[in-house]
């Protein structure tokens, strides 16, 4: 058996929340402009109550509302398959398994948790969503989800992604989508940008300060972030909890477990349901950001803001300085300089492991991927991958028939320029 | 249940061949020197023998090698889709099903047959594949499929595509493939086609052409058809197999059937094996067309050249002239001035509707569907839905409960550049 399904009523009924499971409880996101403890009212303004009440919840599990769960139907429950080809080309004695997150409609993992936010956001009676976007994984996600919840959504796009890649754009659009080239004139903060900087190429960091401006100077329109965050991650936690089932439905349990890292939340949707099953059995957890954004192995664990202007409570995490400039990798979604809140603290306790792996490398992964098990990864996908792989050839080495688990965060079939310019020797180490 | 899944031993181990069922016998294939009924041995140059003899079989059940269920195992069975929000959309009491071929690595179902055809290749000792591609999708499928199996695969791509598609390009370099703009000065008739009209965009007919001369002129080299022919239509099959047990698992009999049709595979693999019923029971199969290209509903059915060079065996079928060039339609892949004998036949004796639709209100229909089921389709796929659309509006008008399930032969994540013209008003109605 290659693929292991599960059927549409088997997709989650609740998500799974960590914060109760930390091994210390999470330092709280401190006010900008007080430094002190963000109060869930502070976050009104720009969040719906409901998903305030998650980003703090002490709860274990927390109920997957049925219209959710309808739309995830759309594409979820997603295959577990066993990468078999891979490891025949490797001669390895380990398996390998990829849960494909890239089956959804965007071709991404983000959609878990748009949908939700646009639903939340609906039932509070907002009327439209800003939100930023890279490499435009996250933009196309959320204008799919508040199209299917008749939602209104505005997307900060950084202006060199908007200028390169026009189809993700067009994505956007097609689903009733704006998107503004950020920095824009549409805000104050986007205005000063532009004035000292005219020719900027934008930043994630500038965007994120868009688009919360955005939906603070108005009472119906609110703001969605796709990683980061604690809701955010809560609801990606699908993707683990199938991954669960999947794997006791053939009888194999994960010695290794892999995601690659922007801002956490395709890895910890895989991993977080299975960190407290790794302290009792000792497999192993492997968190892969690139060598050009070394977050978690090269960053300072501390408290630092979420965007460039410092809109954004102070997060304790592991941070490069919210005004790290990584370089233009392809790999446009790991281009972030701070992590998540709770995989930073797991990656501090030395529960899950921080590994960097360069750019090269990881190309070199995905196309040997390509070419056996017929896939095209996105460029963050390959970083998973090229750690799996790593894994794999260790396990060979060892001779042991060891379990690798890795989640394929997306497809990269709006990502081909990128194996153009390696194809052609055009990318760099790092 | 949104979506009806099949597990992989489920996928089907013989393919269906409707030629014993035909009506009357299959006018066969003419030799293009000598006007003579065609000898399996004359196309020993360009085809293997195993798929000769299935081009000719009279074998109605045809066992698919383990080999190539295993591949199919990467991404079939496809998931039967329960349109349920476009049904709400449109308040019709009828029950929209889709076949979704999108889950393909290529994006759409023409692996169904690249797979198939590089396998017997492969078995064969042939060392490379060339073929021709328009849009994309079957040359695509073919460097996916060949590399499977380890053989070498060139692609005459039509010159117009090569240089306004660059993703599909990559995407067939990714999976190892070749790729030349056509006309090429790798082959006789397209030295000779530049030198008569340097500036030619190129055509499918011209590609075809250096195919085959390419394939013809070495003996490791074999040539492949991504549509029209008998043995390629009975590869599709397993759509429509799937499609039958799956409508089984939820007690549903279809009332109407619709395929959107190119050179007919899709269409063929969806509706072909329910062509026995319908008969019996009055269901309806619908075959649609661009109306830029009207072959079906406009052509003459009669002998002609599939290429433009006369290159081919002459085929029975219904054709605009083996030297009609369509208006460049973004449904590339629809734009083929002739159609499969099988299918042709099937029209010409009234057991298949064959129906013409303008291409503003297939796109329409397409981003009705993006905005509605999530997912976007192919420019091809959208002349499918335009129809089942309409189906669908007439059961409401009649106030009847219909069964209307259509194939989703591909998504359009590298067609988005259609979309983006369509959004912004410059798409012609034809």
């Amino acid at each position: 058996m290659k693929k292991i399904l599960l059927e549409d009523d088997e997709i989650p009924k609740e998500w799974y929340n960590i914060l109760p499971d930390l091994p210390e409880p999470l330092p709280p996101p401190l006010h900008p402009a007080t430094n002190e403890p963000v109060k869930p009212e502070d976050l009104e303004p720009i969040f719906p109550k409901e998903l305030i009440k998650q980003e703090m919840s002490d709860e274990r599990f927390i109920r997957i509302p049925d219209e959710v769960r309808e739309i995830y139907a759309i594409w979820r429950p997603t295959p577990l398959i066993r990468a078999e080809r891979l490891e025949k080309a490797l001669k390895t004695p380990a398996r390998i398994y990829f849960k494909y997150e890239g089956v959804s409609p965007p071709g991404s993992h983000k959609p878990n948790t748009a949908v939700a936010q646009a639903y939340y956001n609906m039932k509070e009676g907002v009327e439209r969503l800003t939100t930023e976007t890279g490499a435009g994984q996250w933009g196309s996600a959320l204008c799919f989800a508040t199209k299917l919840f008749d939602l209104k959504c505005t997307v900060f796009m950084v202006r060199i992604s908007y200028e390169q890649k026009p189809y993700r754009r067009v994505m956007m659009e097609t689903w009733g989508g704006e998107v503004v080239p950020s920095p824009s004139d549409r805000t104050e903060f986007g205005r000063k940008i532009l004035k000292e900087h005219p020719d900027t190429p934008g930043s994630l960091g500038i965007a994120i300060s868009e688009a919360i401006e955005s939906a603070a100077s108005d009472d119906k329109t609110k703001y969605s972030l796709g990683s980061v965050l604690n809701h955010v991650l809560l609801h990606q936690t699908v993707i683990g909890l199938e991954t669960k089932k999947q794997l006791e439905k053939v009888d194999e349990k994960a010695d290794i477990l892999i995601g690659c890292v922007g801002g956490g939340s395709n890895f910890a949707g895989l991993c977080f349901p299975f960190v407290k099953d790794s302290e009792k059995d000792g497999s192993k957890i492997i968190a892969v950001e690139p060598t050009a954004c070394p977050t978690l192995t090269k960053g300072d664990y501390r408290y630092d803001f979420g965007d460039t202007a410092g809109l954004t409570p102070l997060l304790k995490m592991y941070t490069l300085g919210h005004d790290f400039t990584p370089p233009p990798i392809h790999a446009g979604g790991l281009r972030y300089h701070g992590d998540a809140p709770a995989l930073c603290m797991l990656v501090k306790h030395g529960i899950i492991e921080a590994r960097a792996v360069d750019q090269v490398s990881t190309f070199n992964a995905g196309l040997l991927f390509a070419k056996t098990e017929g896939i095209i990864p996105a460029p963050e996908t390959t970083h998973a991958i090229r750690v799996a792989i790593d894994e794999a050839l260790k396990a060979k080495e060892a001779n042991e028939e060891r379990v690798i688990v890795f989640n394929f965060s997306g497809h990269g079939l709006l990502d081909l320029q990128a194996y153009d310019d390696f194809m052609n020797g055009k990318l760099k180490g790092t």
